[in-house]
């Protein structure tokens, strides 16, 4: 009778498990407080979110969280929410960095929540890391551009909550520089930098000899001095695989109720320990970080909290590792308690390469019109503020902090890189020009102020009746001359200086090539046909003394001059084989049959060097990896050499000869020698890039100098390198320029942006100009790199113009032209104009002064890289000595400052040695110590300058040094 | 000199517009507490998230956030982020309506987060509307089952909040049900119920005449009595387009801030005022809701309530509309403060069709086998309660709460639907097999206990020894007589009352497609092949007092048994052209040449209908809008008859006579007429559906009767109906039965589930019993309902076997057999099995017995359908009267119940009439005035049950009544 079961028992006991109703309670309290423990692998888990400073939206787009269908981010939910769940236990952790999106949140907030805000910050919960206004990249960035932009997120962090940034979050730019190592690190006091992109051939050798994580050296003059433990991700800057815990994100999450369907702790907590374990097995000690985030995660930050709160709760249970909330700090207090000893490092993590063929160094150079803006905005922020602080700052009023702002966001590593989408990168611009345009009023009003003899508000209304006056202001703390150009109409004009003398001018033919590019750039961007376009230039020089200003007046002839001489020269009619240029020391030789350039010849110092110059593109590959935004991929064929014969047309004059070429419909070059430069200007125009051919082009420069020159290529010194691409893999990051020597000379080429550049082949020097292509690179940004400009639809590819310069000089002696001349490229002359008469303005003005005392100018080893008002009414002050130790005979030794001459009629009441991003005392910076491998007692000791006099106020530069102070007065 | 412009002011003035820096503060604190302001169009948002129990996901991995790949949901988020979204501002409002996920939720909370919470529906800041277990379907699901449902749910709410729901929410379910509106309404002291899905035709025409809103009267009987305000929405349960604010969703967010891109508060407000405009256009007054959210929404609540927070501050402070935070009671509110009148409606709102050729009749019948296993085990539960009181609820120890909340799910809108996916199917089917399962225990245990002479503990563990002992039990209030079957192997036996007499019994071979289908299924499910198949049913006849016991004994003969009559008794042979069948008083007659029925007559009544059944298949249409499992939409063809001619083959007996015939390889049915009985039971087998043609089936049983009946068709009340599916548009779901009248007699089909059915053609009923289709009818479940069945790698379509009974009877007397057969077949017997010897039983247990007072019964006409021990010990009863007003000259009387001799030897010390889910005494409910346009003074009052004597304790229900009482003994 077995079969004489129920029915009911067939039908309804299909299966029997446990009873699916709870009626009690499952609350379970999650033990989330672990810290470190000895003897066991540590997981240390950071909780952070990515958020670029715009990339694919823009930084409003991003904080707010519109534009949507292109990305779904939105940093006012993850800054909301990580404070929701900080305050749900305290023993929750989170890193923030980009400060830009911060301060757009925190004015928003209420008082209570900033107050929440603060408690979680004074309780270590919410730690700022890196801290900058942006996490700038490292290729393409002024090294003053990213003091600023660190300084101004380290001074609000400061002023809101009283904290220093203690660690580099440099976790996502394309490569880092040894400059980040030691200057945007150590000198900000970080104890350490954590980033994830390097090279991948690099990586795998590091992950096999554990040598991620390193101490760096990144200067040569500094050494052990200024070293920074450094640590390289195994992997990402996201949580390993299976580890992501966004609202959107498709996971399983840990289901720890037993009473639901899906029980799964087990297995968590085995994938958690077999993930420990993985990265354990690349790590040298029991301290592994996970970075729990990625991009613009944390949307709903409990999201990622729940999961990590029970996983920390039941991987500690387990007892086989420990898991716990930590932040960078904490991991390296971890690793510097366990005591080494690191590998060392002392390069650049650069160039880098995701995978084969697959080289990030096309970025070194796109969008090189926004790269133009970005250097001509830094410097032109510089002298801004300088002259803001000394006409004094006004509020309220005009004043440069939108500039600061704007070049603060610039330096994110998808700006000025170039691999923000278009409508992104036109919002930077947007930015930027707004912040210009607002500092264009201070400029004008200090100038104007500064130079009114008479005092208070009176001077903030510059007159603006008459005879046209200039003035020309100095940012550089050298007395300086140089020659300036003015877009005039009229050919009957005459120059004279403060006293009244008729100065030497030079007028110079507008070309077609400008006036058509300024025609179609004005319809283009300002939306009207442009009604005069200017004929002439008008050239003339000036004499300006440090951190003053000089003043000049033009008007116009009475009656008709004759033409004087210089006056539109007409090339010379041909003779000899080549044609040589050049009014003052530097000469120039062109071929007259092909108009290549021949030779560079240096008068003074005799030094001779032949060279040609000519223009040439890479055809962009269009592949499973194809050239783009990021990467720079030639397509394997040689570069195209655009001219091999070149039309030559040569004006001379007394201030500049000019050498106009046009190398094809699309390249326009302009070589000048000024009378009292021993350098040449090359003015580039280039563009439309044609892609009627469906092939993209990437446009370099290459001068090819007659010298036996040893540039090391194909080479990396951590690891055997397998070469793959072996221009793209050769390229590196040129931000002020790059030189090749032989045994007696060197030949030495500064540019006026971060330009990619290469030494190909001996004696060769190339820099990538410009870029255009028909195709994404497939690293996120989605769009093909094809700048265009439009007038109504008619569209055309983006023209660019720029300039770089040409030297050449006695070996050793080349770093002295390129310190200098570097500075002056970065920091030009501002000029500032209004009518008046000549006898009425200086009646009332003063027509030459400068800040400092009249006969004092700083060394020519040391810059001026900051002098700001800041809004407490102190003065941030930075002084940077140009050269590395042993870099020039005379210059690389210990520089004096005398802060007294520096400010005349104002009296120091105060110093203060700062850290570099002013944020703390000097005196107050600890450094950890950390041991190197091979290496035992103590090292070499830079020379540094010692302490300030509080009643000499002199400063001592070593070296490389910048030291960063405020000032009361 | 007009060109003697500043250079650097042609590069930098681009765009002169503000400062995008902001040193201040931008706080603005949202004025969000709005009320209603009188004269203006009022605005109320009603947030909300609409979380199905059960869909395209299992309840837990909605509940966890699970298998997000299929839909990315988790109720956890939800209810945790509008917890902290809702004490971010007082002011803000959001209504939660499933307690089965809201009690998931709750039990894992701390107690800080659970007093938040407490405080929150304290401040009706968190307000739970309908508040049921789920949001319960309302075509296809069993009165008592939405009671059940809703009663759970509310009382978790009352326990842990002492709150009483008090709207309807009922916004997502497929049409709905006059029940819904009178019963799970006004008896749950609902002052409203609000929904979207009305048929197309019907929205546009009360667009049109401002008739969404109404006073819905859904019972004839109680009329004015049992009315509700009802709001259908004028689009869908979600907010206007463009206020969608998931965090998912792409929308440009609420810009306030005018330092940053984007400020777009005035368009924000003028769309604001346009959708509002739009709405109050097809609104009588000047309340309009808004529903603000969707399926799963809310996952990070504070995405809403922000843009929320702004939408009222800045339209507020337009002042042109008031937009509010608000829910559905504060609305029913303001509406009943506009004093009307409204329009009247009465009937259901179904069919629903959501476009043209788009009726959603499918889900009618979709997955019969989960609507069948609902059934049976809702009548399952309403006897193991019973039982469980009568026993005694045991604590700790097995008990029906877990099929309870089992069933409670089920319920849901996606789920006894049959509109979920394959997988939450069987999720379903798997939670109520755990349910059912313990539930067995508690039966058997109960029974067993009861039984028991002995007292105490000691009767939890029944013997298991010996020989057969059947307990039967009988969940009515009814004296009851029926005929049991049960599997056996052995001919030999012989069955014994209580009393040791021996009882008639019958053998019914088990027939081939029984067999077949139980080794197939046994294999499937249980993954082992059955060893033993039974051969033969063992049928006898069992009678049982009300709510009681009886126990029956099987043994084997002392030696072989003659065969005696009855037993395998052949099919008669041919000697008439029809054979007539039936042991009792109901005969039907079929063709011996076509196998086809031809008439029922009833010996008794002598009613006699000629009749004719067939089965047939209508083609699934594959186009744009496929039928699928929610819509019904036939291909255009005439259903496919499945035989014309089908072989017959007769089994008579002394208890039942069957008629079996194969109507085709996959339709099987059984007719069975029982001695006792005076309806056919109609078994049938279906499937596996076959598709190798391509072509969905949908299959029906039609009985077409010699009648001239006056179905209305193609009709709706409310509006001119525009035929555009003649078939589905006319199908209605079945819930219990469907019948059709002439003069003279009626033909009644009661069904064993939820079923979908019509009546095309004068004389005809049509059941649709199985559907199997191949596409998917693009309502978002994504599947094709093409249920099946495998052995390993053998798959084949599900066969699905039920019963349905037909009855003919005299005009006005069918309503009497309806219902009570249908009482009988929700509420079968209960059987329970053990092994003793009949003499050791009878020692020790009571064989016989009843709950009640052994001479005492329920009146015919009254139902037991809740009897409940709580968990504090106290008692639910709910006593139903079973007829309408009017329905049947004896039964639809006031009717009497007495409570002291229904509680056989236990003493009601307390009883309380309690609301419909008892949480709220009935005294206490207060009911809104409406007035209903073209009505004044008072209507008809329907006859309802006086107030409880306290000392006698009789309970009187008039027509239709239901009423609810807490006892304490």
């Amino acid at each position: 009778m077995e079969e004489l079961k129920s029915l009911a028992s067939v039908l309804l006991c299909v299966l029997c498990l446990c009873s699916a109703v709870v009626n009690g309670s499952d609350y379970v309290k999650y033990n989330t407080g672990a810290g470190v423990v000895a003897g066991k692998l540590n997981v240390h888990l950071v909780a952070h979110s990515h958020d670029d400073v715009g990339w694919l939206k823009t930084v409003d787009q991003y904080y707010v969280g519109s534009n949507n269908s292109i990305q779904s981010a939105c940093v006012e939910n993850v800054l909301d929410s990580v404070v929701e769940a900080l305050r749900r236990d305290p023993n929750r952790k989170f890193v923030f960095a980009e400060m830009a999106f911060f301060h757009r949140w925190w004015v928003g907030q209420s008082p209570e929540i900033q107050e929440q805000v603060r408690k979680l910050v004074d309780a270590s919960q919410l730690e700022f890391v890196n801290g900058g206004w942006c996490m700038h990249d490292e290729a393409t960035t002024h090294y003053v551009d990213m003091i600023d932009q660190t300084t101004l997120g380290h001074h609000y962090i400061k002023q809101h909550f009283n904290k220093t940034p203690k660690a580099g979050w440099q976790i996502d730019p394309f490569g880092h520089s040894a400059v980040q190592a030691y200057l945007l690190g150590v000198e900000l006091g970080f104890d350490s930098v954590h980033f994830a992109r390097i090279d991948y051939q690099d990586r795998a050798k590091r992950k096999e000899d554990k040598s991620l994580e390193v101490i760096w050296r990144g200067s040569k003059t500094f050494g052990s001095s200024s070293q920074i433990f450094t640590n390289a991700f195994p992997v990402h800057y996201s949580p390993p695989s299976g580890f992501h815990f966004e609202l959107t994100d498709d996971f399983d999450p840990v289901q720890d109720n037993p009473l639901l369907d899906g029980y799964n702790v087990e297995q968590w907590v085995n994938d958690f320990i077999d993930a420990a374990l993985t990265q354990a097995n690349v790590t040298r000690d029991n301290h592994i970080m996970w970075t729990m985030g990625d991009d613009f995660q944390y949307q709903y930050a409990e999201s990622w909290f729940k999961q990590m709160d029970k996983l920390i709760h039941y991987v500690n249970k387990g007892g086989r590792v420990n898991a716990l909330y930590s932040t960078p700090s904490l991991y390296t207090e971890a690793k510097n308690a366990a005591n080494g000893p690191w590998p060392l490092k002392t390069d650049d993590y650069f160039p880098y390469a995701d995978r084969r063929n697959a080289y990030w160094t096309g970025f070194f150079t796109s969008r090189p019109a926004l790269k133009g803006y970005v250097r001509v905005l830094s410097g032109f922020y510089l002298a801004s503020r300088q002259l803001e602080f000394l006409a004094g700052k006004k509020s309220p009023g005009p004043t440069t902090s939108a500039l600061g702002d704007a070049l603060g966001i610039a330096q994110h590593h998808d700006a000025v890189t170039g691999t923000a989408k278009q409508h992104t990168t036109n919002d930077y611009a947007k930015r930027l020009a707004i912040g210009a345009s607002e500092a264009e009023v201070v400029v004008s009003s200090s100038l104007s102020c500064l130079a009114s003899r008479k005092s208070g508000d009176q001077c903030t209304k510059p007159a603006s009746t008459f005879s046209q006056v200039v003035a020309a202001y100095n940012p550089l703390g050298w007395n300086r001359t140089d020659i300036i150009r003015i877009p005039v109409n009229d050919a009957n004009l005459i120059v004279k200086d403060p006293l009244g003398n008729a100065i030497t001018v030079q007028y110079v033919n507008l070309d077609n090539v400008t006036s058509n590019l300024r025609k179609f750039y004005t319809e283009a961007y300002l939306g009207q046909s442009s009604k005069q376009v200017p004929r002439y230039w008008l050239l003339f020089q000036v004499t300006v003394p440090p951190l003053g200003w000089n003043t000049y007046f033009i008007s116009r002839a009475a009656g008709k001059v004759k033409r004087r001489k210089g006056f539109f020269l007409a090339a010379d009619s041909p003779q000899d084989k080549t044609v040589e240029v050049g009014p003052g020391n530097l000469k120039m030789s062109f071929s007259r049959t092909t108009g290549q350039l021949k030779r560079m010849y240096n008068s003074r110092t005799g030094v001779d060097v032949p060279i040609q110059q000519s223009f040439l593109w890479y055809g962009s590959m269009v592949d499973t990896q194809s050239s783009g935004a990021y990467i720079f991929r030639p397509n394997g064929a040689q570069p195209n050499v655009v001219s091999r014969s070149v039309p030559i047309k040569i004006i001379r004059g007394p201030l500049v000869d000019e050498v106009h070429q046009q190398f094809n419909s699309w390249i326009y070059q302009v070589t000048r020698l000024y009378i009292d430069k021993e350098h040449a200007e090359v003015e580039y125009t280039i563009g439309p890039i044609p892609t009627e051919d469906s092939v993209g082009k990437e446009v370099i420069s290459r001068m090819t100098a007659n010298m036996v020159t040893e540039k090391v290529r194909d080479y990396r010194a951590d690891w055997s390198l397998q070469v793959n691409e072996p221009v793209a893999g050769n390229y590196y990051p040129l931000n002020l320029g790059i030189f090749i020597t032989d045994k007696k000379s060197e030949f030495s080429v500064l540019v006026d942006r971060a330009t990619g550049g290469a030494s190909i082949k001996d004696g060769q020097v190339e820099i990538m100009l410009h870029r255009r292509m028909l195709a994404d690179d497939g690293r996120g940004v989605g769009e093909a790199l094809d700048e265009s400009v439009c007038v109504r639809d008619n569209c055309e590819g983006l023209t660019v113009r720029g300039n770089y310069y040409l030297s050449v000089n006695q070996l050793g002696a080349g770093a002295r032209w390129r310190r200098t001349t570097g500075q002056e490229v970065y920091s030009p002359l501002l000029l500032a104009f209004t009518q008046e008469k000549l006898e009425t303005w200086t009646e009332s003005h003063l027509t030459k002064s400068t800040a400092m005392e009249s006969d004092y100018s700083l060394p020519l080893n040391v810059a001026l890289i900051t002098l700001q008002e800041l809004d407490d009414g102190s003065v941030l002050l930075r002084l940077a000595h140009l050269y590395e130790e042993g870099e020039d005979a005379e210059y690389s030794t210990l520089a004096k400052v005398e802060l007294k001459k520096m400010f005349k009629g104002k009296s120091i009441k105060q110093l203060k040695e700062m850290s570099l991003s002013a944020n703390q005392e000097k005196l107050e910076m600890k450094k950890m110590t950390w041991k190197v491998e091979g290496e035992s007692g103590k090292t070499h000791s830079p020379v540094r300058g010692g302490p300030v006099d509080a009643s000499t106020l002199v400063v001592e530069l070593g070296p490389m040094e910048i030291r960063t102070f405020l000032l009361k007065f």
